[in-house]
């Protein structure tokens, strides 16, 4: 079956799964800040709003997919925002890398609303949205969440239910960007370990990728940080410097000590203050223990 | 083809090992300090001896598999060590996690003595040394390891070549074993903030493990981390321990710094020395983190 | 010349300063939110108001030393609060370790209503307050400042002026606080790695402190580390730890990598979820070092 | 009264010791290994040997202060070494920073050689040691220490008696170092949030030490610290890189976690890698907290 939807936010990310919606044969009207991005889902054929409220009149469904807590909050609170134009019953599926708390308050708003927030966070680079293999972690009400997982298939190769509180699936998506950044902290310090003892970084990334750490994740950030060739850029280390602020936000809030996840931060935070890195994928904070080895000036 | 071996050290590993390679019809001696060890693999058809020496005296090939170093260094060249015993050309596959320069050093004692040192540490805990599934590293003399590489099968699952550096292969079992345990306090980090969140460690671990993580090392230790049950005890925490001393006094000779080798040697010192936990798998410094965060007392 | 005060907050610290303040012969009211410590200033002639506007209707300057940023905004800016009842052009002292933001936002309200914020956070702990003898920072309008520095003798030896924004004041209290802490944790490993080493606490205390670190804060803190006795307590772990808590929310804003402020945050919050450790100082989280040195269960 | 001395190691401490004991009119031979430092020396009235064997012939002390474990290791026991040409019944002064197993190690082949040995560590940088204002610890025999006393108030303020065991001395230096270390980092953090919030290095400074840590260390180091300038060198990075890692090393054996000592040590490590820092003081390892928050490129 068919849907009106709206997709808001195009960056990597949110434009390798709203042209995915597109193929699918859904209804698509988008609305991105700068232009030009939705012209280029215009010629994919899907309608351009002018504003957020434009992009949702007609919409069952809109999914936002953007920058941080604060321009989801305009965008939906805003005076030209989705819920002045959200009809009511519709679902909004928040899949950005937000506090539990801005969800868990969206979600309070749309419920006076009549509409329903689902927080529905992805894991997976752009390449892996593009090939349809996300995961998607669900939270919400159950009804709206039933209504959503028909149209994830589209985008991804399987959900996860946390339960009705919005909140819990961005402590997930929180762990998980953390987890990850901790395998590649691991591996910085052990492919540094490794070259100053006279191996080669390749080698030692075959090997732990063969034989303990045969999974996607291992495979394409070890790659990127045994050959330091941190393109392309999945995503910019300032993104996943506020993801890891938010999960020692969390972890402060819910008095958790998490020594690791203070390093990658500290080297997170090193990355974007001394490099314009930009360009570069977040997964180039490994290079931190370069530096410090002494091997990169 | 069928060959003499001997099989020196039979703890929970050796003895797998061990009896992988009687099933595979090679002629087997064993040795172990303690002797009741030695007696079950006599019933299993293995000849038993006395000493070291006695053990290798008709070995093509002898396997060493202890504890630490100094124990090696003690079988290797004690008076009724192996090098007593040893036939000329005959190798030593030196198994046990040990210090890269204890193989180097008694690789060059085996060249003044005619015979050959090829070190070949595993990946795997006991229950898939059993199943014939490990994984070796292999480093020493081409000729050596060309001898040993028709025994590995019996045991493993594959191999990897390091070059003819003895201690190349014990720094690549000294990163994985440190990226075990990045893994293990990754996992304790973020299993605790959801438990403090309202979630599930159970639906943590399998949604991580499914969607980011699907190796067994994450699986298999993860599984313990969620549980927070650490039986069976493959490995002791004061052997990791020993391990990550190993690891950092490299890190420390060749100026790498390891802030989460740091961190994970510190849980594994608080683990040792608070409980008797002899009884319990490394993998329970990771209930350091859930102390700390107030939920274990 | 006297003047009339309010002084609102009577914890530990606020009873020593207010009683400062009578002693020195000004005309003190003042408000507690129980009321118990209020009797206790009545006795020694203060007036005792039953609303902080209440209690500085007639206030030249109010000092207020609360908990946390949550209850001084309240105190402040409630229906019965400071704002309430301040007359125009009075000076509030902001004297509580709070956010600087907080100082900051307090400040501009105060401008609107007519009167003066200067963020005054002091040094010391009780015992120093009763005796005199704090450090105060001061930051605010130099005018604000001119009328409060006449009143500063009566508790305290001497004080910094940090310029006209209040936030500047709270940045450096917070930094002296987290400063206090990493010389504590610092002296916890340095004392735990003698004492394992077979060495006296008391010994290598008194050393340290007389060769190398001898001033108060040494001296004091010391004292409790090398002993274990961390009675009387100044302050609790759960006021330093919002205080860290603070400290390293300000790092991540301004992108400062401070690890030591972590693992001392670490350390509290264990302390502050592991016991009831209400009754003893901050300083206990010291013992963090000896538990995982195995020293105590 | 006026003895025989000896001084081996004439760095920029050792010169300044040995002046000081020409000053207070004992007679002494010197020994350097590059012997421009020793030219000096005699040029102040001193003799010069060839080797430490001939320095040491007449001695009733002979006073070391070299750079490690190794180099005191050779200086006492090589063919030329100190255990070659001191008389019986002589004392050895061991002032050097070094493992406390090394100093006791030397001190059983005192024993057997008839003479003995006294760990010496002394506390100060080499302006200090030239105004006399040193600290020693002193560990080992209570009949060599006695010897030593009288010796000692030419370039030292003070000194702590640690008992007959010569690894205390050594043990309770490394801690000194540590704490130093710790200090610094601290003051490193605090000045660069302090920076980066709109705050004046050295106003921060100013008050810190004096409210706070109005002690020697904390102004001579802090100064460097807020200024950020290392000159002069009073120790090179390297030396204290050294230092640290005895204290792990020592907290490793010991079981003793040391999270900061582990942060000084990776700061050391990454100044002494990346930086021709040789002629830039230890202190200069705080600028690795200004690059982590991109003040510095």
């Amino acid at each position: 079956m068919k849907h009106h939807i709206a997709f808001i936010g195009l960056g990597r990310m949110g434009q390798a799964m709203a042209t995915n919606l597109l193929l699918a044969g859904h209804t698509l009207t988008v609305y991105n800040r700068s232009p030009d991005k939705a012209e280029a889902m215009r010629a994919r054929g899907a309608s351009v709003a002018d504003t957020p409220a434009d992009a949702v009149r007609e919409a069952e469904v809109v999914f936002t997919m953007v920058t941080d807590d604060e321009v989801l909050r305009e965008l939906t609170t805003g005076d030209d925002g989705i819920l002045a134009g959200l009809p009511p019953d519709a679902v909004h599926a928040s899949c950005s890398t937000v506090a539990p708390a801005t969800n868990q308050e969206l979600a309070m708003m749309h419920r006076e609303h009549g509409s329903w927030l689902v927080a529905a966070p992805v894991f997976g680079r752009p390449i892996v949205a593009a090939n349809g293999q996300l995961w998607v972690c669900l939270a919400g009400p159950n009804k709206a969440k039933s209504r959503l997982l028909p149209l994830l298939p589209s985008f991804s190769q399987g959900n996860f239910d946390l339960g009705e509180d919005p909140g819990a699936a961005n402590v997930l998506k929180l762990c998980g960007n953390f987890m990850l950044g901790a395998a590649i902290e691991a591996m910085a310090e052990a492919f540094t370990l490794a070259e100053k003892s006279g191996l080669d970084r390749m080698v030692v990334f075959e090997f732990l990728t063969t034989a303990l750490f045969n999974s996607p994740a291992y495979r394409t950030y070890g790659r990127m940080v045994a050959e330091e060739d941190y393109q392309p850029a999945g995503t910019a280390p300032s993104l996943l410097e506020k993801d890891l602020k938010l999960t020692l936000a969390e972890a402060r809030a819910h008095q958790v000590p998490m020594p690791v996840a203070n390093i990658i931060l500290d080297h997170l935070t090193a990355t974007v203050t001394r490099h314009s890195s930009a360009d570069e994928d977040w997964t180039s904070f490994a290079r931190r223990i370069s530096e410090s080895a002494g091997l990169i000036r």
